[in-house]
């Protein structure tokens, strides 16, 4: 015996029926859902094909569904329980889904105001694409209500730190074993003659080098050094080199040369060590504690689930019943009944 | 003291001993499984040298085998006890190794409707190809008996679930990394100008190749981006330069021009952050739930696997005594005994 | 309170001290170990320099010395305390190192035979190549003693069967992926043109490029297929080309054609599920079986060293106390001493 | 109520409170550590730029702040409680972190010492090369103190015992597989011929290319071998052949002739069991193993990790106020106030 939802205790006619279904948390996320997976699809093909200097239809209208995801935004943080705005923001925000939102919609108006610019265009594109990893990652929220995906994710959010362990720890030996293997690799590299592009390279050479190694693309013939020898100056000396007979004496140049093929074998035995340590040590020592982790977080995921589940359902049932694109529309008639409540109503009342 | 099987109560004569030697179900097994084995080989040699367009004599005699093994199973399907024809199939396709026969029987009729035809041949041989692979992953089947293997296809069963989740979560970082990487590397691409080849290999960039990369086959040179230029028309303006005595200007056109390998350390940084979470966290979180997945099934699979033994042992007591090529004889031998039963028994007892 | 050594009950003298020292089996396993680390030097210099068509004389050196191993391994079985030979030849082969030597000893006598025929010979040096591998594992007994390696020896060789079950189940995956792919990838292979080396390529492609591809070798070109048109004759017919005004017609040849980069993505596709399959789940599978299996006999593998340690005291106690190239000398010494005793030492006691 | 920490019992002054602070050990960690980065930039600096023949002002200066650190360790040795000076060096080498330090002093003085010598100053480099990568693994007693990582790499520092073991396993099938396929790859290898170069290669070919194959580097094309005939001079013998008639004989050369490219299925079989043994069962049991000890060790590390944060605190406690390279004035001052103490004071108390 449910209780009677009519508007004078009695049964829903059929249209109330519609809208109470319309409006329920789990119709209301299923087009919204739907919704976004069609901004994702527009939103891969803007980035792949439609990216042009003139903004095209596309792109525009792209951004006006944005605009309605940050109305909608807005207004969630004004329903947050708390009186202050620095309350209400810091609500909205302890939930990291809402900090998804706000880095994906911040990174839009950097985006939208790089592109617009001749000399920042291309910074435009670059903001663009990080975005669209951000704008795929928030899909997780749809994974969320998963009975099989939810507590992973949970899990997968709690490893996290961990791996930034793992990444403390590797980013020494990297450095350790880049910066060697490199000082030795390369001998003719010059502070003074230093260009933003062989800044980037030494960059790559250091630090990239030595981590896709650590995933089995070893680059040997990289390791092996280029065959050019390299001469110091300063050390050659006049060397007098005379025949048995000394009738006839040929003088030298006599310099200390160095070649990195020579030094080739101790670079191959840093990666030996390098490889042990960063490959073998750290990404096993990373599975055990996974593994125990996991036997650890494994019953309280379920419970922060459920948790978080009870979020979605109380946001989802704030969240306005059209989707995106046609979401100003509903703030516009909130916004009216709003006035007329304050205004009509009351009239009416009296 | 065993009872007597003879059909007097005695002993069995020698013939009887050695029918129920053959039919008993362990036997039956034994020239069931091998009979498969030289079906399987025959396979092979039939899709890796003998698909011409003709049919080979191979392929018919290849095809007259699958016909016996179709005809078995709906004799199966018939012998299920449930009365409907429903619940009949259903209760067949209950079985996995069932689900496994009813697609390769449905695989084999749709590959014999392609090769047939002039303009689907190539799908033909497509599904003749996939077909192979469901008929060698029946063999697990016959693996199913082994104390050691059969427990260990029930967890595997098992586990499929849980890869499917780390799919699940896998697939929205390959499209946000692929996406995003491909927007940076590849500018000049065209929705207009899209045509099977070119949607082809966009899905390939997009979703393969991070794929591949996960794997640590990294692909460098690719994400290293092709040094070609690429101006935008729009962009264009006609930049008056002129010289500091104001005689001379020169008109120059200046655009704004994008080039992938600017874009490099980019896609770089990405695949960074794309091999921690893919290859790393989501990896040895894998790992962990398998372990811990692993602990906890494994004492039931021990008697999943004895039930399903039970089931083996029943299928092959009902199985036909004659292998497949030859089942048909045995198929029509019991129908005519069926009919012998109906007719000539009666009159015989009358 | 030691009990006395000497041969009257006293103490020892100094050149019985040093025999006794000499004799006792960690002073035997000592120089044993020393001089069968020599012997693998000598094995490996002459596989890798010296293997030539006459026997070189570090070669023959080195089949002394097996020949020396050889009655060393005769007399432990001659030692054995069952009275039957089967019963001494099946204790002396219940040691899991005895089996390495015997598989050592037989593998020495085939290599001999096959590399002094001149039709053999390749296969010699085969055979001498694979021995190689056979010597340098009986190192394992070496590591045995020690109390960090010995346990995990005793764990490794109990993981060998989990190794078999996971072999078991990827082979089914490697054909059935192997076939499939190798009949889109080349069509025009014909059974009737096969030789030795055709035969050999296609067992490469079929059972080694997946193994290679689960290690992370995908191979990636190769999957991609020749770029080569093959033409069905049998499927081709003129086809008449009319021009609209009739008055001319040409006739052209209409053949059904296939070429592997269109069956490309197929392969491509299977790739993908093989590599979930095999390098995923069976892989992760695995590790999951491994952690559990290695907290069960973590505690046994102790009990299993100990009495394994027991073991190879009492071998090396046996042992003659003279290395292997001067073996013989101690074994003849020994029967002079066993003659003696049998006659001279008899007239003595008279 | 905290007792007072002036020198009348009273309050500190501004002054003495800043020293207060500026002595107390997280102050002194937290600059010490600041300038060990700086010196670690710098270094880095001087490896990869700036390592002439002729030393640079970088150089020199990098090798003063490298004495002052000598100074420093000299000094703590000197504080160690123990009286004799065995004593002290034995308790201030108990601490790993000390080692290291040693490590890095030794080596840069051998490595000044062999940068100064013509003959050696490629040897100085490659010492300098190593030496970065000792200074970067110092970095980890800054990782020490923070509570995520500490306890991690007492673990890691637990784990190297294991990785060991493994590693002492794995020399042995690297060893057995690289001489036994090098034994058929490379056939025409002399001993007489040998010079560095090649011994170099060799040692590459048998120790080095097994390893990176465990990584999933296969380098397939390198086991293909190259096709190059091979043929012994000793067994060759001529060989007449006759025609039918006897009116015509040739004679042909037959000899025994060998190519690598015949040995090359059974190389790809042993690479097939290689890593099976080293890639799969080596590192999945080595991960059982880290698993297995993980769990045991967690509670521990936590313990030991506070003991060594105490050590940690006792040592920044002890170390001088001024960081590295200005240290040397604060330990002359310090002699200067034990000497006023020696006789000022006692004047003065006096």
């Amino acid at each position: 015996s449910f209780q009677k939802l009519g508007d004078n205790g009695g049964e829903l006619t059929t249209l109330q029926k519609l809208l109470v279904f319309y409006k329920s948390p789990i119709s209301k996320f299923c087009y919204h859902s739907s919704a976004y997976v069609i901004f994702l699809v527009l939103y891969a093909y803007v980035v792949l094909f439609d990216f042009e200097y003139e903004m095209t239809y596309m792109e525009i209208f792209l951004l006006i569904w944005i605009f309605n995801h940050l109305i909608n935004e807005i207004a969630e943080i004004a329903a947050e329980p708390s009186l202050s705005l620095r309350g209400k923001i810091n609500d909205w925000v302890s939930s990291v889904w809402n900090r998804f939102d706000m880095v994906s919609l911040l990174l839009t108006c950097m985006a939208l105001g790089l592109r617009l610019h001749r000399q920042t265009f291309t910074w435009g594109r670059i903001a663009y694409a990080i975005n669209t990893t951000v704008f795929y990652c928030r899909l997780f929220r749809i994974y969320h209500v998963s009975y099989h995906l939810g507590p992973k994710l949970v899990i997968f959010y709690r490893m996290i730190s961990e791996v930034l362990v793992f990444l403390a720890l590797l980013v020494i030996f990297i450095l350790g074993y880049g910066i060697a293997s490199q000082s030795l690799l390369h001998l003719s590299r010059n502070a003074f003659t230093l260009n933003s592009t062989s800044i980037s390279n030494i960059m790559k050479d250091v630090l990239l080098t030595p981590y896709w190694q650590m995933y089995g693309e070893l680059q040997l013939e990289e390791i092996a050094g280029e065959d050019e020898q390299v001469c110091h100056q300063k050390s050659c000396w006049v060397n007098e080199v005379c025949f048995k007979d000394n009738t006839s004496c040929t003088k030298e140049l006599d310099c200390v040369c160095e070649n990195p093929t020579d030094y080739s074998w101790v670079v191959n035995l840093m990666l030996f060590f390098y490889l042990i340590i960063g490959n073998i040590m750290l990404l096993n020592l990373l599975i055990a504690i996974f593994t125990y982790v996991f036997d650890e977080v494994q019953e309280n995921s379920m419970e922060i689930w459920k948790f978080e589940m009870l979020r979605l359902i109380q946001e989802y049932d704030f969240k306005p019943a059209l989707v995106p694109p046609f979401v100003v529309i509903e703030y516009l008639w909130r916004v009216c009944k709003y006035l007329w409540k304050l205004t009509c109503r009351e009239e009416k009342e009296n």
